[in-house]
């Protein structure tokens, strides 16, 4: 079937073409030109506008904007006015979901019909595949279904089948195929967000491994000893100088660890295993957020993915005025002076 | 080759069995006659004591002891007089590395060596093979080779390759085949260690976003309101009835978070998604508690892999005192009383 | 000067005797005719209904509302009508500031005031007075001064001064007096947020370090033996049977965690030193929350405070579902099974 | 009576001081003859040699150590050889406890007595006193209570007493006084251990609050949009310039979160809000790390001291590897770069 996306970034010119690959058309818009023509040499429609961009779709237009959460409300702005009753737009970014709930009735009014989907997979998807996490009525995401099936991996074989995942349990639904109708307006984003706070955990639970493995040497380090600096009772059980690298190998090797965060972080470390490209200065791109403050409302504990957001936020110096306040107080009731950092 | 093997339980029995599919020959013992007489109908030459045991070994002997951390050394006062210069002790067991390190010190004075091998890969190693995590002289762990090579997976293509892992890069180093000498003494349960401690921060990211997940519907349910309670701001944020089995089953399809622990969740929420048969009292054993330690000493933070411990702590009540410390300054401060639970 | 009064309950009533007794006069109302009547009966005027309370009270009139966070907007709807251009609503409860942002604003367009006070000192602010944290208009803030500086403890010496605050930093400023004018709309209940946000994060701190204590003497019990439980290392470093309470008596005595939570937890302990009225069951009212998403907006860390949220969490079972995820997952690898609890 | 002193940096010679000023005398040595002399000028009896140091000591000698830890053990080997049966050492530093189970058993067999002391107040400690929490055998506390008494502030009654302290409760207890015969050998640093992770989990309670106070105002600034950066959704909720040395003020004037740790913030602040003087990297001295070792031997949970420990690791740039894998992550599944810092 016939898509139109706007927002032609890593995102959505990577689904275009899989898409495309798939026997569906599109037709395509971006605010950067050279986006738009890249694409249309690959066989998508471009367009001059997003007037020209609306005319050159088929009714009921179906109309996904991969774009970045801050001005999605700012397109949609433009875009509706264009559209028209029995209309279909999906939000395939990364907005809140209180965003969709607020948008899906606002677009109710005029007929308009709204489908958040969270969407992973990165920069990786258009060879594996997007996992697709729908929210919004079903009869527009079964409509969209087609397309769905296509951006999704598909029950390949590729990942084995779960045991007790019996016919039964899983008649009618799609998830096997990677995409999933999650429930209502926002349900879409509200799984993705977790998602991406579960991602936010993962991640930071391998950062943590691999820098308590890195640091198993120093007891081979000369130490300092005065009031301030903690000896360290026992060098002798500090002595190892690993190979980040090769564990990072072992571990993606019949290890209950094994995933593809560590598949990653093990190609990786092989380029460099001490990463010198980066500074450690990590975004967060707000689903994090949102899952804490989801979790809050809801009154369930979060400590592990907290924590993980937090580190983030600590390693972009969010954290100075605090760790200020703490020198201070120490200067206050011990007279302890600041330590310069070791070269 | 041959090996003895000491402690038939779960992995041990496996492992005897994982061996002898593969050509090696086995010489079992362990304090129940029944599982001994188990794996002998398997092919494996029991032994009625200890001495039996030792004396059916070949020279150099090796002896693999795959028991409870708390017992080992008790066994091998038990053992060691029955040893002779050369032979070889390892133990594959969850000994705290700093036990290793002790061990060997103590018997290179005998001449015997011993090498610690951290193993993962729980019930499923007997098919999939063991992620073998290996420290000791390199001379022993070289010469035993040829069981450890049986134990891992091996590099049979199932595990894609990492891009960025040369030929240079990985010379000599066995990481593909799922085994990797890691370092001197205690290095392979440092390695063991850490991974465990990964493993638990990875359980409680999962299982905390599950939790966020379930509750998803907390707008649906009435709330009271008193001084007590903290109203629920936006009820309709909070009207999702998920499917976490389902939610579970898309992740594995092309997302971010898949892993092999999420197979496993997926296989447990599709059997129950209710998950009744767990209280939730969750063990720990040993492993993650050790990685705090070391990263308390090595003065690096991990606030995940606490986070995830703490909460099994807290499972288990570990917390109550704290808590009521906590409703007994509430009520000195405020005259706060408790609530009961809502039935 | 006059203050009408709502919501007689802990706090709005010894607000109303400390202001009676430093010579302002009140009117209260409150669902509670009873209440009213216990007022009524030390010098406040009392009222029949919220017109009757209206009716009393001299222009401009000042109300003051001390009621839970859930019902303020529902009174708000019936107070409004009944007010005049220039009169003055102060919340004095524990609002999201959100709220106090929305009212101030809607109450503007009818030429009301209003401000909000965030008040500290629980039961004891009757006798110690009020810690005052306002946010409004200027004006309107000092209209109300001689209220707030009757409810504050005021700068009467038993609270030494601050040495570095010279006369030039501290000009104009009512904070030694234990009361201020932190900002407009919301400012108030905004630095009350985060107050009570660390708050929690003391408590806890204190709750965790008693449980510390209270565990000394794990050594001296007899552990298990198997492969779900750590082994205790070194029974010998804990065998202390500590006496909690003479503990924290001595603390209080020259410490450097001197503190008046620390005075309330030392009084619980000698009451009881197993605080055996307490079952745990933590309630948490609001503030710790939004004062942890507030930090999230901001991109601050705050580790330690949503700990102490989490720890709430957690003591009311809110944790149980990820607790299930935990157990079943490992009875998914390693075929673990739950312990039962040891009676 | 008299005293020996080794170790006259901050902490010990202000000890000395306190001591004479009441009446007792001391016999003082330290590896700078510089501070000898000046507590020699104040009266005390100077030594030019630990030999020398130890004749002048009346039998049974009472020598307490006033050092760094890291250098306890040395200075004992000296000082041992040098005593009789039946004197007495003290360890007034922050020795770790299980260092004062092993000490004290081997000093047990020379028949030299062993009491360690846990001493907090900093450099207040002087006029103030000092909480005294000590281990070791009952006569041997009892035959230096003098010195105990007068170290420690005494029940003067500026400290108000705690109402549910019944003189049955107290019989025999010097907790009111400021100092306590906690236990056996290691109770005093037991508790002392405890009562800086306590400390450490104070401190970054309010750091972490004053830093969100501070970052109020962010809705004032402009935020970048990109796919890299969460949108703040409501810059009209981030308003806020606030005084946070007025704020710490008035917090310190009837509020729950109270303390002497308080007092000092708002010491600093008043100096100079900015805190422009102190870089964040802040020290940790051991204590707080011990607690979290014993917490996790004794399966206690404690998120908040952990996270107040962490940050401080954090302050001081050891979480770097760990964000530099999360980096690496990023742009492995996303293709996301670093951002850069803001200017």
């Amino acid at each position: 079937m016939q898509i139109g996306m706007i927002g032609l970034g890593r995102m959505g010119s990577n689904m275009v073409q899989r898409l495309m690959k798939n026997g569906h058309s599109a037709v395509v818009f971006d605010a950067r030109a050279q986006s738009i023509e890249d694409l249309h040499k690959l066989g998508a429609t471009g367009s001059s506008s997003l007037a020209d961009f609306v005319s050159k779709l088929e009714k009921p237009r179906a109309v996904w904007m991969m774009l970045p959460a801050a001005i999605v409300d700012n397109e949609l702005t433009k875009l509706i006015p264009l559209l028209e009753d029995g209309d279909i737009i999906i939000d395939g970014g990364n907005s809140h979901y209180h965003d969709d709930i607020r948008r899906a009735a606002m677009l109710k009014q005029k007929g308009i019909h709204y489908v958040d989907v969270g969407t992973s997979g990165g920069v990786f998807g258009l060879q594996r595949g997007y996992c697709l996490m729908i929210g919004g009525e079903t009869a527009t995401v079964q409509h969209l279904s087609p397309i769905f099936a296509t951006l999704a991996p598909g029950a390949d074989g590729t990942v084995e089948g779960t045991p007790n995942r019996t016919e039964v349990a899983a008649a009618g639904s799609t998830a096997e195929q990677g995409f999933l109708h999650c429930g209502p307006h926002g349900a879409g984003h509200f799984v993705k967000m977790v998602h991406n706070g579960i991602e936010y955990g993962l991640m930071a639970a391998y950062a943590e491994g691999f820098n308590v493995l890195r640091h198993a040497n120093i007891g081979l380090q000369t130490a300092e000893i005065d009031a301030e600096t903690t000896p360290l009772s026992h060098p002798e059980y500090y002595q190892y100088n690993l190979d980040v690298a090769e564990i990072s190998e072992v571990w993606r090797r019949g290890s209950v660890i094994t995933s593809w965060l560590l598949d990653l972080t093990a190609d990786a470390l092989h380029a460099d295993p001490a990463l010198s490209q980066y500074a450690g200065r990590v975004s967060d791109s707000g689903e994090g957020r949102w899952t804490i403050s989801a979790a809050i409302d809801e009154g369930v504990p979060t400590p592990v993915l907290s924590a993980a957001l937090y580190g983030r936020f600590s390693s972009r110096g969010n954290d100075d005025f605090a760790n200020q306040v703490l020198s201070a107080m120490r200067a206050g009731f011990g007279g302890h002076h600041e330590k310069p950092p070791v070269k």
